[in-house]
């Protein structure tokens, strides 16, 4: 039967949350039995994410995990970091398969979790058996997965874009620059005075410009990929829009290296990656990567550029943070664990213009 | 068979083309064959719609009703207004059923072509046999139509908040203000002065603030339902923002009106309107209606407020403009003439937040 | 001597605490000696209001009306409405001349405090006595005045535009609907679910959609230049910028009116107001008022167009709701308390493109 | 007498020139005397600069030498890339002073002209003479200059974060990344497709990636100030607002530095410099550079972090680009060559909120 799978969200009335629940209530092979959340207890779901208004009748409930088991099938965890560590080892006991959204699993190595999130985890065991959740990486440890840890939307993004060219060799792995862009829903929901809708407006604000947690993850994948210990320069900034990452990323390479050659290792490193598009066009308004028309779509553009000048390969990739970045590619992580379609309940293809 | 109804798109290469073709590539019982643009001949329709980029090889070609009759059993027309009425009458001679989106066939009497549009209308006979779109309201007649006017954007979304007030004869038809306000991709695609970004972005300005075209196709509907001649007071405003349209509609009322008879007017009116939402909360962010979270869907959303102390009935009323102010309205009436599911196509629940 | 009149500002650390501060520290004529914020206490105003980095070494202490008579002649009261009751008589019994940005002294009458504010007003003599800040309607009061109450943006937006035809009595004034726009400034600097960017950002919400407050403001000034009782509809939209508000003003006249006559009511009535403009152009994109352009400056533009369908008169009017919607009127009034020229400090004219 | 220096504008009518006209009106030595305009011969200025509309009665007129020479004793050459070449030579022979805001004579090689605007330059003597319009940097040789060539809006802005480094010779001068990110009007007022609203609007887009015209003029400064041939790898943004430049720069220290070194530096090379700002706190919103608050402003506001595991510099600078980015250090230049304090007409601080 279609919709045989029951599917529970626990911390849905967050942005990750919400958006896991809008594309859920539309996949036609899972069904949303539970939504929780502790500050909008027996809130209907559409008060706090009012797109869903007439979509569904679900209320928020507190989080239990005896119910969770009686009424699930499969769970994504989406609450905030340090938080997931106490209900993940109560959830993987029960026959329910897991994906998680914080960041509590992402790195392979505890002492890392003491560096980035001053934060000794409980747990460093599950942290080395724990699958990553990029489908482009990790296809088939996915499909047999039980616990997915899923990415940061800044880390994948950057990932996407490094990944064929670190596991070519073909650039400098010291000096790779990544200077990402994010829109406001990256933060969270959180009111503060620096996400005030007048301060917050119009800006072009540096955050967390140095040593930010994401980069944890960018260089233990680029690592992987490369063979060798990779460090990564990255520096994101707050911009005036909701949605969307645009990662630019400097790369310098040892030997010139040409259009076809770039194409080449890009075609094959993604053979068969249906959210993955290269984006690079000599005509027209949309030549490089730009998350403006990738709202509401799993896509990762990836673009490119040389300089020849410089030996520079810079590398463009654009996602929807709370797509691709986020909900989106935990979906494609369940369709995967599932059997299904990866591509199920993700056709939508972003709008033009908006 | 699932996709055997073949569909083509006369002008293809603007905005309502663009949303027309990308809500048609994602419909389960329609095939698009033929995109036309002069402008783009020849060119992919990813370079002008880049959010359809690896969704379809379509390429845009010359219109040539030959071709769109061997091709075609359904067909758009989305072409300037003044061009349809060029096109329409041979298409009218083939099979195929049509919707225009054009201004051309939206009103009934040829006279008001002349004082709004400064045009002598060369078919007046059509004009009266044609099928006004507006599904709420004429959902028989479309079923049985072979052709279909669309309306206005700005029409169609002040006539589903008046509908029910003017049939229910509660308002002062003499006195009822439309201040409307509208992203810039109401209108179109090409360049100006005054679509400048650095000129348009952050704008507040009233266009046409008095003798708007769409002033006559409100009043021509709401006449109807009251069954009097109704005059409008309709003034629109160019807003910072691409897509959506609010309507802040004063109506006075007769005598007192209290919320629970607002309530009766609407529920009975809208009983079996799949996209007729209405949105009134005590708490929440969401109390009235927003284009914000509108964008992609066809919903139109509905919402009131009753000012004693004036005996004012505040009607609101919200839709993405190029969805239920246009494409997304064309096909849900296509999805009545060809006998599919009103909602087709249309599931789309619109993104939070964006 | 230039500076000798010492200013200080109650409650400085808010928006509009932060433009009398920016606006006074380039005064000729006035001097900044005292700013209070409980909150920011000790804090340099640039932390506050980055714009005044390097503009002004002041640190915000806590209010003490012992040392506001002793470092200040002349105080603008910043805080919230309902504490600048408790405050404004002890600054009375001083020698110091008082601008109070609150709503707290704006009403004439006791009664509507009850009304509008579900607050009984303990001085209800002193109401009576005070000058009610818009220069353009009480020069001369303003001129002779110990204490003025600067009025709602909103208000005088709309009284601006109102009052010139309320004065001559051409419009019918049982039909006044004021549609205001405004951005997120308005709202002050608390930071909420409703103000937070990815909430905030795109929408067009109407917010308090009837009984709004400033409605009071309104109907006090239009009656007195009208010699009748007036009521006035009036919906407020939160919009998608930080500054400015547009007031569009549907009005009915009783007889046809032409653009002369009202062309002649505008200059009669306007004749020495240095910051009133008339903006009606036939030509280029600014036809019409629009806030976009008066960030920072202190101008009301006003414009207006004919709909002789309707016999409707439509007024538009454009501020910074944070200049002469606020702090620059407030300076303005300022300057006529102290005999200085009423545009000293005032004169930026707003940039464009921006 | 205050305003005897009378001063021409040619190419008046585009966002730089507007802009010079804005900060001249209010300049108290100096008085506009010619607006030319090809296009808008005849126009007030403020039907193109509405935001003069009241400040001045001028109109624009055709360009001509002869009228030049008679009504003004200093001019700005606003002018496309290309132009200014034709009318530079004939300008020189009167005793006008001139700054030119256009390319033609920003870089001192004439092959430069070659590789980076395909353009075989006419005059390369007058190349060597022309000093560059950078008051931080060339002082005293802008006082004694008759003529001065005004730097581009990033080139300035990366530059000003660059200088002291590459003096200091701290940085690893072969991997300098300058990831800069500007509003629409750095793009000037010509509408196209790309700059359409609809399309413009909350994008992240990359233009001209690699090859930027401006990282000639970074490369010609930074050298000189090294003492070595440097090449810059240089990306520019195009981002969701009309003013400002945030340029992003990774530097990598050749050894580890430390902060108080950094401030020292910095403090050293800016001794003197009224429109550079140190902008670096540990609390409060605006902790780095960000070009929201200087619309309108002549600052540069200048930051930096240290990256301690990558040994990376991370300078960061803001600009209002048509500010210090163009017409605002282009009147500093003027004050300068013309005696008059450095900061006269640039008062003003930028605004907060906005």
């Amino acid at each position: 039967m279609a919709d045989n799978i029951r599917v529970g969200i626990i911390g849905a009335s967050g942005y990750v949350g919400g958006e896991l629940l809008r594309i859920l209530l539309n996949h036609h092979s899972v069904r949303v039995t539970v939504v929780t959340s502790k500050q909008y207890k027996d809130d209907p779901v559409y008060r706090v994410h009012p797109n869903l208004r007439s979509m569904s009748d679900l209320r928020f409930t507190e989080p239990q995990v005896d119910n969770l088991v009686s009424e699930c099938d499969f769970v994504f965890t989406s609450v905030p970091h340090g938080s997931a560590v106490k209900i993940i080892p109560a959830l993987l006991e029960t026959d329910m398969k897991i994906v998680d959204m914080s960041a509590d699993y992402r790195l392979k190595d505890p002492v890392a979790y003491e560096h980035w999130y001053k934060f000794s985890h409980p747990q460093s065991d599950l942290l080395r058996s724990t699958v990553f959740g990029i489908p482009e990486l990790y296809s088939e440890e996915i499909k047999r997965a039980k616990f997915v840890s899923n990415p940061g939307c800044m880390a994948i993004t950057s990932i996407l874009a490094l990944a064929p060219f670190a596991k070519a060799r073909v650039i400098d792995l010291y000096h790779i620059v990544v200077d990402a862009k994010i829109g406001s829903s990256g933060g969270g929901t959180k009111p503060t005075t620096g996400t005030h809708h007048a301060e917050r407006y119009g800006v072009m604000r540096p955050y967390k410009p140095v040593d930010h947690r994401h980069t944890a993850e960018i260089e233990q994948e680029i690592s992987i990929l490369a063979g060798v210990d990779v460090k990564i320069s990255m520096t994101p900034h707050a911009m005036n829009m909701v949605r969307g990452i645009l990662c630019t990323i400097h790369c310098f390479t040892k030997e010139k290296v040409t259009t076809p050659e770039v194409w080449k290792i890009l075609r094959e490193f993604y053979r068969n990656a249906p959210f993955v598009r290269f984006v690079k066009d000599k005509k027209g308004i949309a030549r490089y990567p730009d998350p403006k028309i990738l709202s509401g779509s799993n896509y990762c553009d990836i673009g490119f550029e040389i300089d020849d000048r410089m030996n520079r390969l810079l590398l463009l990739s654009a996602t929807d943070n709370l797509m691709k970045g986020a909900a989106g590619n935990a979906v494609q992580c369940m369709n995967l664990m599932l059997g299904f379609d990866e591509r199920q309940g993700l056709e939508f293809p972003g709008l033009h213009p908006v």
